[in-house]
C-alpha cells in the first residue's frame, strides 16, 4: 500500500493481503483474452524492428523488448475482437505493432526530452546510448510503423495514425512551453494530456474497430473509450510522481517535480495554496532552485490540499466516461477485459 | 575562388569575373522552370506547418521558410513535369511539400544531433530553441508529411517515402556507429551517405515519375538519378567541410572534424598518411583532442594527398551516372534543368 493512502479518504481500493491486486488481474484477463495474438504481434515487433545496422535493433529491444506491459497493442486487439474481427484475420496484429512502434518512438523521443533516468525500471535508452541514438532510432520505428501501415493498405488506419501523431507532438510541445510556469491552466493541462497520451490511446482502440468494418458509432464509441481511458492513464500517472515510493512504479518519483513540469497536482495545490507555498511552487518549478528537501515539501503540500485525492477523483470521471463508451457494446469477455483496463489504469498505484 | 582550387588540379570551374556562377544559374533555370509549382508549394508548406501550439510554426518558420533552396521540392516538381504530369495537376506539390517536411524533420533532428552552430548562415533552430523542441516539432512535421501523403491517396507514394525515411534513419545511425573511427571503410561510407542523403533524392524524384503514372522503367531512371545526384550532393559536402571559408558557404568549415565524422577526404588521407598522420588523425578524430590548429593542420594534410580533388572527381563520377539516368527522356527544358541541378550540385563551392 502506497503512502498517500493512509492519508487520503480516497485513494484506490487496497489489494487483497497477500494476493494479486485486482489492477493485476484486470491486465492478465485483457491479455490471456488475446494471448495468441499478442505473441504474433510480439514476434512482428522483434522482426520489423530488425536492420542491418545493428544499434538499431539492439537500442529498440531495450525498450520494445524489454517487458512493456504493451497495454497499447492490446487495446488495439481487444477492440477489434469487440468489434467481431474473425480469429483469423492478421491486419489487427499489424496495426497493434504500429501503435507500439509510435509509442516506442514517443518514449525514446521523450527521454531525450525529459532526461528521465529511469523508465520501467531499467536505465533508459538514452541514458545508455546517447541522446542522438534514441533519437534517430525513434525516428526508424516511426517510420517502420507507416511502412507497417502502407502494407496493410487502409488509407483510413493511415489517417488515424498520422493525424494521432502530429497530435501527440503538438500535446509534447505544448507541455515543452507551459513547462515551468505555474500560470499554466487546468485547460492548457488537459490539453497537453489529451495530446501527449489520449489520442494514441484513441487512435488504438479506433483502428481495432476500423479494421473490424465497424459501423461509424461503434468507431466512435471505441475512440471515446480511448481518450478517456487515456487521459485517465495520464492522471493517475501525474498523481503517482508524487505519491509511489519508487521501487513500487520502476520509475523515477519527483521527475515531474524536478523538471518543472505543470501537473494537475500541482496545479490544484497551487490554486488552494497560500502566498508563502506559491512562492514555494515559484521557485522550485519556474526558477528550479530545488533543495534536498524540497520534493518531500511538495509532497506534503499536495498531501494537505487534498490534490491527490481529487487528481484521483479526477481520473476516476474520465474512467467511468470510458466505461460508458462501451455501453453500446453486447456484454461479453471482450467488453469485461476493456472494462478491465479502466480498472487497471486507476488502482495501478500497487 | 575557394581555396582548395589554387592547389588542386580538378577543382570544379571558376565562376566568370564578376557574373553569375553557373552552379547558380543551373538552379536558376530549374526554379524558373516550375515556379509557380513552387510558389503554391511554399504556400501549402507554410499552411500545413501551422498548429495552435504557436511555438511549432515558430520553430518550423526559422528552419523551413527560411530561405532554403528548396532543392528536393525542385526536384519532384521538375521529375513529374518531365514525366509529362499535366499542367493543371496539383499531386506533385502536395509530394514535394511533404519531401521538404521530411527534409526539415531530419534537419532538425540531425542539429540535436550533430550540436551544429550553424545551418544555412543562420542560427540553428536547436541552438535557439533548445534540444526538445527540435525534437518534437521534428516529429510534428514528419506527422504532417504523412498525413499530407494520406490525403494524396498513393499508396504506392506512402510506401516509397515511408521506405526512404526508415532508410534516413538507418544512415544516420550507421554515420553515429561509425563516427570517430578511422578503421570506418569506404564502403561504409557509402552506405552512410545513401541512407542519409541519397534516399530522400531517389524518393524526390521517384514519387514524381509515380504521380505522373510513368513506367516503371522512368520511374527506376528518375530514381537512380535522384540516388547518383544525392551521392555526388554529400561528397561534395564533405569535401567543402575542409575546403571552404565559412562566408562562401554559410555552414561551418570545420564541423565534420570537430565532431570526428568520417568522411572521405579523411578516409582517403588516412589511408595514404604516414603513420605519424595517422596518428593525428586518431588522436583528433577517435580521441577528440584537438587543438586550435589542428584543424589547419588536417585540410592541409588533406590537401597534400590529394583527398579533396579526389572526393570531388568521385562526386563528378556519380553525377556522370546521374546524368546517364536521364538519357532515356525526350532532349527539352525539363530534361535540361534536372542536368543542370547537377551541375549545381558539384560547383556550389562558389
Amino acid at each position: 500500500m502506497t503512502a498517500y493512502l493512509s492519508a487520503e479518504s480516497a485513494g484506490p481500493p487496497a489489494a487483497p493481503p497477500g494476493g494479486t491486486a485486482p489492477a493485476e488481474d484486470a491486465l492478465a484477463a485483457l491479455t490471456d483474452l488475446v494471448r495468441a495474438d499478442i505473441e504474433i504481434c510480439n514476434r512482428l515487433i522483434v522482426e520489423r524492428m530488425q536492420s542491418p545496422v545493428a544499434l538499431i535493433p539492439q537500442l529498440a529491444a531495450h525498450i520494445v523488448a524489454a517487458g512493456g506491459k504493451r497495454l497499447r497493442p492490446l487495446l488495439t486487439l481487444a477492440a477489434a475482437r469487440l468489434c467481431g474481427y474473425p480469429p483469423g484475420g492478421t491486419r489487427h496484429v499489424s496495426l497493434a505493432a504500429c501503435v507500439e512502434f509510435i509509442h516506442t518512438a514517443t518514449l525514446l523521443h521523450d527521454d531525450v526530452v525529459d532526461e528521465s533516468a529511469l523508465r520501467r525500471g531499467q536505465a533508459s535508452a538514452n541514458a545508455l546510448f546517447g541522446n542522438k541514438a534514441s533519437v534517430l532510432v525513434g525516428d526508424f520505428l516511426f517510420a517502420r510503423a507507416f511502412r507497417l501501415m502502407v502494407d496493410d493498405g487502409s488509407l483510413k488506419v493511415l489517417a488515424i495514425l498520422s493525424q494521432a501523431s502530429a497530435t501527440i507532438a503538438e500535446g509534447e510541445v505544448l507541455q515543452l512551453v507551459t513547462q515551468n510556469d505555474t500560470a499554466t491552466t487546468e485547460d492548457q493541462y488537459l490539453q497537453v494530456i489529451e495530446g501527449k497520451t489520449a489520442a494514441l490511446f484513441a487512435a488504438a482502440t479506433r483502428v481495432g474497430a476500423v479494421v473490424a468494418d465497424s459501423p461509424p458509432a461503434q468507431e466512435d464509441a471505441l475512440d471515446a473509450y480511448g481518450r478517456n481511458l487515456g487521459i485517465a492513464f495520464q492522471l493517475v500517472d501525474d498523481a503517482l510522481d508524487y505519491a509511489a515510493e519508487q521501487e513500487t512504479l520502476g520509475k523515477t518519483v519527483g521527475d515531474d517535480f524536478r523538471e518543472g513540469k505543470i501537473t494537475l497536482p500541482v496545479l490544484l495545490a497551487f490554486a488552494r495554496g497560500t502566498e508563502a507555498e506559491r512562492a514555494f511552487w515559484r521557485r522550485t518549478l519556474e526558477e528550479r532552485e530545488q533543495t534536498e528537501t524540497d520534493l518531500a515539501e511538495a509532497q506534503a503540500l499536495i498531501l494537505r490540499h487534498g490534490a491527490l485525492r481529487d487528481t484521483f477523483a479526477r481520473a476516476r470521471a474520465y474512467g467511468e466516461a470510458a466505461l460508458q463508451a462501451l455501453s453500446i457494446f453486447p456484454e461479453g469477455q471482450e467488453r469485461r477485459a476493456l472494462e478491465g483496463v479502466v480498472a487497471f489504469c486507476i488502482e495501478r498505484a500497487h
